[in-house]
């Protein structure tokens, strides 16, 4: 196993620990639960709170965007598994003021049903608690809320956080949450799977010089596997699924996030980018503010995903909204 | 090979397109040269100019670090080569205000040779330009001078960049850049070799299960090759190395950088920051706003290293001075 960790069944405490140690400008533990990452720059007047989460290894997804105007907490599952209900709860109550708590997660069946025991667990309490999911990966079901979340998590937590940050109240940033999320289309390529630190494991089989595009972060399967292509026509082919599935048309304005998936070196994500942005200037199609690098891991996974958020101006207002956390800023 | 690339031949002019395409608020080519980018977010008052560079391979260093209030043009090379003397002298004419310019790179032969050709080219046109070279490895020589540079690169471009974004004067920049690498100390760790495009090859050979404590960036020789050990006897190793070299003591303040070199996950990147941690607060050592993340890669290189500094007050005025480019912010 290339990985430098100890006993992997501490990996996760350990990130956690040194996270807390070397980000302690931005986040502390909860007080009472060293599973939820609370901000230390939250608002002084009540706003709604933004809790987001799900598995770990995909850092610095999700707790890299807790801070100032963004999420507010961030309840940690262990690797690839969700939380369990009671941090989901812990985190209600560590950042509630009075206005509810909008959760945030991509759509796993397991992340869906410990979220939903928090929310319970809240609403006995007196605080309501809503739910967007994120649906984002175009090619893990035909039905959109069937869909999987990967990077269009950071799109759908961002403009749900900036709504926030403005004070709208719970229905309008719940709202401004399945606005960007009904926008936002990814699709990505593995080249390698992701080692597991307890196992020293791969999570599934991929040899040396395969791919598989639209694989889910977890190695979910995708269309099929063949040998690496180069990187154009791998970047044509993930374009042609979503202008098709966004029926984008020229004169549009989108929003491009190309996600690194752990392994892949920052020259293969430029060299992608110029492909994606030779295909949408050609279409006529307008980038705003495109983001490159590893927003939503698979720890060492060798691969990336691309992703695309049709803007309009309040899409666009609320994504360029100041923020400013440790791996994700806005001035 | 895991890369996404088109013809290997082409990747650093691609990756420098797609750079560009997606950087646009920060950066450009230079008019007559595109293997320089220049920022466009360049002091309007005449300053001391900031030209960092090198072989391509270890992004977001050097382009990364182009923008506002920090380097104002980087010269970029082939992979793991340095960059010819034209490039280097195009710099100086791209961003010259009659100030002067410093360059400042690693400390490999053959930067050194091409850099010192443009700057005497540069001389020839009545422009100063000074040199500093980092030479933060301690692993890599006994004599300080014979030392390679490797991520401790954006500790001493970050102090002289600030010492120019204050207005002082080229031999009070080249002054604090020199003090910032006088402080500077790394130490690293491969557990790969990293994937050249052209040959689709690694550049040395490094087998599953093992690593090198003080390899170099490109394979350079370390201590010895042994089996993975846990992340902290790595840490331990390195830092009782970095202590014994800094002669470091109770009481003294540091700036830590751990820097990813491609393919070490998040996860483990932080799971040794917290032993760097326990092991300087154990000491009696205060640590100042640390820094964890790929900031000096090797492409796809598995391993991080360690960075101490030694700060006194005008160092960490240095380090925390405001800039903004796309990989290294400060506000």
């Amino acid at each position: 196993m290339r990985r430098l960790v100890n006993d992997g069944y501490e990996a996760v405490e350990e990130m956690l620990a040194g996270y807390v140690a070397a980000q302690g400008k931005y986040v502390d533990f909860a007080e009472n639960d060293k599973r939820v990452i609370v901000s230390k720059q939250m608002s002084e007047e009540p706003r709604v709170r933004i809790i987001v989460g799900g598995g770990s290894g995909h850092e610095p997804l999700f707790l890299g965007y807790v801070g100032k105007d963004f999420a507010d907490a961030a309840v940690v599952g262990n690797i690839n598994t969700s939380p369990s209900p009671e941090p989901c709860y812990n985190a209600v109550k560590a950042v509630d003021s009075g206005k509810g708590c909008l959760y945030m997660y991509g759509n796993y069946a397991g992340d869906v049903m410990n979220f939903d025991m928090g929310a319970e667990m809240a609403a006995d309490d007196g605080i309501r608690v809503e739910t967007v999911l994120v649906t984002d990966d175009i090619y893990s079901a035909e039905k959109v809320e069937d869909r999987r979340g990967v990077a269009g998590d950071l799109i759908v937590f961002k403009a749900a956080a900036s709504a926030a940050a403005k004070g709208l109240d719970l229905d309008a940033v719940k709202q401004a949450a399945e606005k960007a999320n009904a926008n936002t289309f990814s699709m990505g390529v593995a080249l390698s799977s992701s080692t597991l630190p307890v196992t020293g494991k791969a999570i599934f089989e991929m040899k040396e010089g395969e791919m598989e595009v639209g694989m889910g972060i977890h190695g979910e399967p995708g269309i099929k596997r063949t040998s690496i292509e180069p990187a154009d026509k791998v970047v044509d082919q993930i374009m042609g699924y979503l202008i098709e599935e966004m029926k984008l048309t020229s004169d549009e304005e989108v929003h491009v996030l190309i996600n690194g998936l752990g392994g892949l070196p920052v020259m293969d994500q430029y060299i992608c980018y110029r492909r994606v942005d030779e295909i949408l200037k050609e279409k006529g199609v307008h980038i705003h503010n495109p983001l490159v690098g590893n927003y939503a891991t698979s720890m060492d996974m060798i691969g990336m995903s691309i992703t695309l958020v049709r803007l309009d101006d309040e899409l666009k207002d609320l994504l360029d909204t100041p923020c400013d956390t440790p791996y994700f800023k806005v001035d």
